[in-house]
């Protein structure tokens, strides 16, 4: 099997932009990518690759393959699984809570497809035993997208069910998941900037 | 063992009150309720109480016990924990991606207690097997707190990771996750009233 990681760090996470700079959210991806890298060979994986439209940041990337697709993200993403004679990982690069347990148990899936939903209807992660068989349309409601298109395609499929992998990082809240919960260089980097506040019922982000 | 949930239907879920009015949310409240009580029954346990300040809105329940306590949600859980002789599931009202097999997950841990986290650091379930030796403390950063409470107490603690038993419902965006994770009488009475809609990323909520 392999694994493949979508990245693109030129300004990257828009969302992040009312407490993060765009110098601070391209430094804040890269480390997020490298752990995300990380966890997958931490998890035994050998072939990782990363799939961006630019070389932008990944001048010295030695931990992982480099392929450029300058297309959109579903169109390289299509083309990388119709070009794949072995099963594939897809998997998000702002996932700095996804441990490598998680890789090994979604890899482990006994359907041909294993799907891990993100926030807000997202797909995190997607692991697919067949790839020439399967296509992917993220954006928008890709969970259950990415559900009818195995069930279309006549392929079962397991939805792995985890708070951790399932926590994408988007929006300031979701800093506030990595504080709590995570560790690495992409929390400290967080943590260097901003500390816990309680308000309402939820945990807020005050910066330091 | 025994399960609780602790209930307030008055005036509930302020935050949902940008898209519920107060009716709204407190026909909503009770039909999260009763699903959470037919997953622990469904998952076949026999003993549930319903902690509340108030019979508003219990004065039919006959799936449960009901048991009053006029004082503050930690005040009069710690008051149960210390009256408690078996193994306690504390369990919010508020999870209807809440299954029978994650209840049975969480009570079948190996450890003195099982914590499952809630979004923004909340605590969704506590699973206590010693209640006598344990006290709660939730609002704020509650999950860490919990964390610390059984380190401190010389006990030992799993963290349950899941996505669906991680989705307490407070405000809008947790909607969307009912709405495609869901099943049920929520799920069903929050679809009469919102179709989802795909804007930048994630998928927000639309009145009908």
């Amino acid at each position: 099997m392999r694994a493949v990681i979508p990245y693109k760090k030129a300004g990257a996470k828009s969302r992040l932009s009312p407490v993060l700079s765009l110098e601070e959210r391209e430094e804040f991806v890269e480390l997020m990518l490298n752990q995300v890298i990380d966890s997958l060979r931490n998890a035994e994986i050998e072939k990782i690759d990363v799939l961006s439209p630019s070389v932008y940041g990944l001048e010295d990337m030695t931990k992982a393959r480099v392929l450029l697709d300058e297309d959109d993200l579903n169109e390289a993403l299509n083309r990388y699984l119709a070009g794949s004679k072995e099963p594939v990982l897809i998997v998000m690069a702002d996932l700095p809570l996804l441990s490598p347990a998680h890789i090994k148990g979604i890899c482990s899936t006994e359907k041909d497809v294993c799907i891990v939903p993100g926030k807000g209807g997202g797909t995190n992660a997607l692991f697919i035993k067949n790839p020439s068989r399967y296509r992917v349309k993220y954006y928008g409601s890709s969970f259950l997208t990415h559900c009818s298109i195995a069930t279309d395609t006549g392929q079962d499929f397991e939805i792995y069910d985890s708070f951790l992998a399932g926590t994408d990082i988007d929006e300031p809240e979701d800093l506030v998941e990595l504080l709590i919960h995570g560790n690495g260089s992409a929390k400290e980097y967080i943590n260097r900037k901003f500390r816990l506040e309680v308000s309402r019922g939820r945990v807020g982000l005050v910066p330091l």
